[in-house]
C-alpha cells in the first residue's frame, strides 16, 4: 500500500450522484437512457479498447456498468467495477447479468489495487473527481500486469480549467466561444452539472501524459473524439461540441 | 520522396520572416535579443533534449540558429538548420562560428529528407507554420537512424485553435479570458503576432499526438511549459501565461 492518500489528504471525495436530485437529472441523460450507443464519445472509445477475451478487468467509477457488461459480453473472464454512488450500483446490479461481474461501492482512491492482478483497467469520466492523478497511475500501473492496458477518458484540461465548464455568450444568449483561464492552476473547480453544483479537480494535460509517462506507462492513444456525424443534428447542442474539446481519451500499456 | 505534397498541394508557405517590417519587429523581442535565455519555454525545453555529444543535427525552421549553435556547443559533430527567411539566416550565419554547422535556404516542406541520416531533429516554434504535421512526421521519421530522437515545440492547439491568438477583453481592456472555438475546424489561420498578420495552421493535440504514433514513435515527453518564475514580474504578459497553455512541447523516438 502507498503511504500517500489518493486524495492528497485533504480533498473531499464527494459523491454528488446519490444525490436525489442529480441522480435523477443524470438518469434521464441519453447515455444513461441508451448506455454506451448514447454516449457521444463510445464510437471513439471502443476502437481504444484492447480484446477483452479471457481478460481480468478492472473499472474505475463503473456507474451504471456499461463498460463492465461490455467487457463481460466481450469476453472478460472477470470484471470488478467500483463506485462511490450507492444509486448508480443498485442500477448496476439490476442491468448486469453476468456471475464474472462484481461491483465493489468504494471511492476509487480505497481500493487497495492488488499487484499485477488485472490484464486491463477502465475508467470512463471518473478521473476528473479525483485530486491525484499521479496516484492513480501509480497504483493502476502496479495492479496490472506486464503489458497491461490501462484505457481512461477524462474531461479534456481546455473543459475543466475555466471551472465553470459553460459557454461564453453575448447579451443574446449566442455561443461566443468556450473560455479557458487558469490553466496551471490545478485543483479544484465547481462545475455546474445538470443544474447541480458538483466538484471537479482540474489537471493539466502535462499531468496527465507526463503522469502515465514518469509511472512506467508506454502511451499507445491520445484522442481527443469529435462528436459522430449521426449525431450532429439529433442531440442538442451535439454541434457546438465541434467547436471545443471536451474529452480526451488515453490508450496506455505497462 | 513522397509523391504526396507536404504543404497539401494548395497551402501557401508563407514567409513572414523576410518582410522588412516583421523582421525589425520580430528582431526586437527578449528572444531574438536575448537567445535561448530570453524564451520563456527554453528552461523546459532543454530538458528534453538529448546528449548531442558526436550526433548528427536537423534543425526545422532554424531561424536565428541558437538551437543549431546551442547543438554545436554541446558536442554535435554536424547540424545543419533549415529556414525559408533569408533574413534570419543573414543572422545566423554572423552568430554562428562552428565549421560543423550549415544552413540551408529551404522551407521545411521542401528539404529532402535523407533516410537514416540525423540522430536528432530539432525544430522550435515553426511546425504551426505547415499545413500537414502527418508528413512532417513521416520524414523525420524517415531520416531519424534508429534510436533517433525528435524534439520540437509548437503553439499549443488551445493557442491557435480561435485564430486571432489574443485574449478576450471587457470593455475597459482588462482580461477576461482566453477564447477557445472552431477547435476541430483544422487548418488556416490568420494570427497577429508583433502586430502583423501571419499565417498559421491549426491542429488538434489528436493530430500532433497520432501523427506521431501512427507514424511509429514512441513518446517521450508531451509537455507545456510554464513561464519560468524569474519573469513573471519582469517581463511583460508573463504572468497572464500561468491562465492559458501557450506551447506544446514533445519529445518522440524513432
Amino acid at each position: 500500500m502507498e503511504s500517500r492518500p489518493l486524495d492528497g489528504g485533504d480533498w473531499m471525495k464527494e459523491n454528488r450522484y446519490d444525490d436525489q436530485v442529480f441522480f435523477q437529472k443524470y438518469s434521464q441523460m441519453s447515455r444513461s437512457q441508451q448506455g454506451l450507443e448514447g454516449a457521444g464519445e463510445w464510437q471513439t472509445l471502443r476502437r481504444l479498447l484492447p480484446d477483452f477475451n479471457g481478460k481480468r478487468v478492472l473499472d474505475l467509477g463503473c456507474g451504471y456498468g456499461w463498460h463492465c457488461i461490455y467487457a463481460a459480453e466481450h469476453g472478460a473472464s472477470s470484471v470488478t467495477g467500483l463506485d462511490i454512488s450507492e444509486k448508480m450500483l443498485a442500477v448496476a446490479h439490476k442491468k448486469t447479468h453476468y456471475p464474472q461481474v462484481q461491483y465493489l461501492h468504494m471511492a476509487v482512491e480505497d481500493f487497495d489495487y492488488p499487484a499485477e492482478r488485472y490484464d486491463v483497467v477502465l475508467s470512463s469520466l471518473a478521473l476528473h473527481y479525483v485530486a491525484s492523478f499521479e496516484e492513480v497511475a501509480r497504483r493502476v500501473y502496479r495492479c496490472l500486469t506486464p503489458g497491461g492496458v490501462f484505457v481512461f477518458s477524462v474531461e479534456h484540461p481546455v473543459f475543466t480549467a475555466y471551472g465553470s465548464q459553460d459557454w461564453y455568450y453575448d447579451g443574446q444568449g449566442n455561443i461566443l466561444h468556450f473560455p479557458v483561464d487558469h490553466y496551471f492552476l490545478e485543483g479544484q473547480r465547481e462545475a455546474v452539472f445538470l443544474g447541480e453544483k458538483v466538484l471537479k479537480y482540474h489537471k493539466t494535460l502535462t499531468t496527465y501524459l507526463e503522469g502515465l509517462l514518469s509511472t512506467g506507462f508506454v502511451i499507445n492513444h491520445v484522442v481527443e473524439p469529435q462528436p459522430p456525424a449521426e449525431m450532429l443534428d439529433t442531440v442538442a447542442g451535439m454541434r457546438d461540441e465541434l467547436r471545443r474539446p471536451m474529452m480526451l481519451l488515453v490508450r496506455a500499456q505497462k
